[in-house]
């Protein structure tokens, strides 16, 4: 019997199946440190534990794309190791913090299962849990994965496409307990701009860039234990280069986001999400950002902004989609999420 | 209004103006761990905890240039983003060690301006104040960058220079509490030399050479939430470099000090400082020093030793300028500045 | 006097010396964080506190490939800074566990001398023993090294070769305190392969590849506080590479046998070691496993796996040697290690 593993194949996933991810990890303040050595990390409730605590909270609890990305790299090698597209995320939701000294733990369901018309991959929906130690949830969302077949002839299993929100309502996020920003100090925070600030259909061009280095976006996607192998062995393409993480691209366009948003302090919804193109090292990375949708919340002096997050690698800010309807090739991320301001 | 934040530009300082920067932050021992992967640090006293006890502190605190790069930080994006150069220091004190858990917080006041006759730039000079979670002053310094003008034709402020020690006193340095250097064990610190076996005047090669790479300098820059663009932005020079963040050269040349110096336990002073030439990605960073003043301390077993610092990228040793007076090409850096050593 | 140190040179080792090495250094999650991002580490048991408690241990001790190089990178400056070659370890035992807020020294003592015939150089053979800050000591192992002479005319020392074990009897080995794997978790672990399934002969190829950079190389190596000069100077060689420290190599080969070996949880003995070929910057690692021996313990359901770990940088796995019996070009490291496993 071989003792290292291949990866599932498309005809290994069972529609309800629910798969035990491995790895259970613990995290610390190094963590947290090293999530501000590898992004422009500015936000001041992940940044100070002072901070947090003036907003109702214990204590600054783990950047909400660093647990996201924690309990994503768990589920790699039991979901994407053998696939061949990230085909996008709906209905996520961060359920609770993550605070120094905590461990996290994932498990997925299988929701939706279709083979492809040519019979040689097909796309497996899973909804994916993380929790703490003491059971608690911290995060849910669902993503799909385009997966190759292991043998052409195996039968397709019937097809069940999962019903999914095309975003979240706002009452469907869940508020940090104790979260309170009545008395928020938007100085400390680096911008005097409240919820009431944005309006519906703003666009706001987070001007700085980072190009992005090989040795860089290998720690971060290794520090969440993520093992693809394309984003870490160079003799997997020609050029000799790897591909980034995607969730790399997103933590590195939300720090940019900083730049007009940094009041946006918790993401507690993901809408959607679709990695447009590739990203290499070399790449210099910039963000622009559109408000989708503004709502209240029952937390004292807390709003809810859905926003899109657009990285790109170059053209014009606020380009998204060419003439067919596609997206341009400068464009790495289109995400859309919820997050937490102040009014 | 525009959300995003192109930084204050010459006319938008005024003399006595005081200024809170924004994004508190909370250190770990996180920060203390990246410290020892970025530099090849090895100061005893900030390495081990029970080292900095049996010195009669109730801990290793953080590195003293890592709480400067931290302060310092956070000040590049009110007054140094549209910096065309970092001009000096001096007047630069620790008052107090940060510890693990210890948020930190900067304000600076304005001492000084001076517009340029060519009337397209000025100097402002700052005094920058760093203070722990319980108010507690950690560190002082002033610096002085000369900033673009937005305006060419906005007025010029009235014309205030601020008189400047060119460097402190020992009376002037604080010790911190409860240092005591009378048990100091000089065999696990890693060296015999004691302040008594250093003379005025003399010169130390530190012989040992470190090449930098852009993911080096950048994670760096990024633990300290240093915003200038500068250093991260590969599209803004044609050779695709980037420049690297001067208190990466200042961090480098202390921990390379260590061979001949490793009893300069503490840094308490900076008295000056140049960036004499800019550093690049593949230049190999070496250091010497130079005693420039002597004083014994109040505090038991504890002597203070003023030096000279010069990181370079090539060169002979101890070469520092032409004979036109200005800094040679090789040279990177040239510090002044107080640290305590055992007697 | 000169300042700085040149390290030693063969003469200036003594038969029975006991060299106390500087620099302690107190470990906390930072360092943890560290290893994650710098290897692909996934064992469990250092992953995470709540795993390791269901193992009957405290909490998820310091990766014992972490405790290693830190106590080897203190002997650095002493042993190792002119030593022309590292030729081999032995007897290499962990004593006890390293929990963060430790802080670890170490001592050599000289247990064999050997002037090459060429009279240029010399073997120097010591015993390493790293000590937490109770006195108890972690870890022990056995290094020689070939050391250059100062002076070609020294005397020779009389030649003393100690008398050094093949490898550990399991009964050799010290078993952690508390363990049990009695009520072992194999889905959080990542494998069901338990210590019966292995064979001895078996060979494992885990199949996984990392590509490396100058960058992380130089972190890590930082981060043990290793000294020598050509892991960071790229002006010592001609084209600019850096020699990559041979511990990075055994760091990332073992977090790759994760892949087939995840249950390999603790390294316990340390039988031999060779770096049999340089690694440099851009050599994509890989590794295989061969299982060498199989012992019970005393510490209930945990079994011990004395196994071969070979990284390589090209080539068939599982090619060693060639007709001559010299390890083949692409072959960085032959380890001999011992590990528990649960039953």
């Amino acid at each position: 019997m071989a003792k290292t593993s291949a990866g599932r194949f498309f005809e290994d996933y069972t529609l309800g199946e629910v798969i035990e991810h491995a790895v259970p990890r613990t995290v610390s303040g190094g963590e947290r440190a090293l999530y501000h050595a590898l992004y422009p990390a500015r936000h001041a409730l992940h940044s100070s534990d002072e901070f947090a605590r003036a907003c109702g909270l214990p204590g600054a609890p783990l950047d909400d794309w660093a647990a996201f990305h924690l309990v994503f790299g768990k589920t790699v090698p039991d979901i994407s190791l053998n696939a061949v597209a990230n085909l996008g995320y709906a209905e996520g939701r961060w359920l609770g913090q993550v605070w120094p000294g905590d461990t996290l733990t994932a498990i997925s369901e299988v929701i939706g299962l279709k083979q492809n018309s040519n019979g040689r991959s097909g796309v497996v929906w899973v909804r994916t849990t993380g929790r703490n130690q003491h059971g608690e949830p911290v995060l849910e969302y669902v993503r799909w994965v385009m997966v190759r077949k292991r043998a052409a002839d195996a039968p397709a299993p019937d097809t069940v496409i999962p019903d999914l929100k095309d975003a979240l309502a706002a009452e469907d996020l869940v508020l940090p307990e104790g979260l309170d920003f009545t008395h928020y100090d938007f100085t400390l925070a680096g911008e005097p701009h409240r919820w009431g600030d944005y309006a519906l259909g703003e666009r706001i061009d987070h001007v700085d860039g980072v190009s992005v280095e090989e040795a860089e976006h290998m720690l971060a996607t290794r520090l969440w234990q993520n093992t693809a192998r394309v984003h870490f062995d160079a003799t997997l393409r020609e050029d000799g280069r790897r591909l980034i993480y995607g969730g790399h691209v997103i933590s590195m366009a939300r720090a940019l986001s900083f730049n007009g948003l940094a009041n946006a302090q918790i993401v507690v919804g993901l809408n959607a999400g679709a990695h447009a193109n590739p990203c290499f090292s070399g790449d210099t990375i910039r963000a622009w950002s559109e408000v989708l949708d503004k709502a209240e919340t029952a937390a004292p002096g807390v709003g809810a902004l859905r926003l899109r997050l657009v990285a790109t690698k170059g053209g014009a800010p606020f380009d998204l989609r060419g003439e067919d309807g596609k997206y341009l090739p400068d464009v790495l991320l289109d995400l859309d999420y919820w997050v937490l301001m102040p009014l």
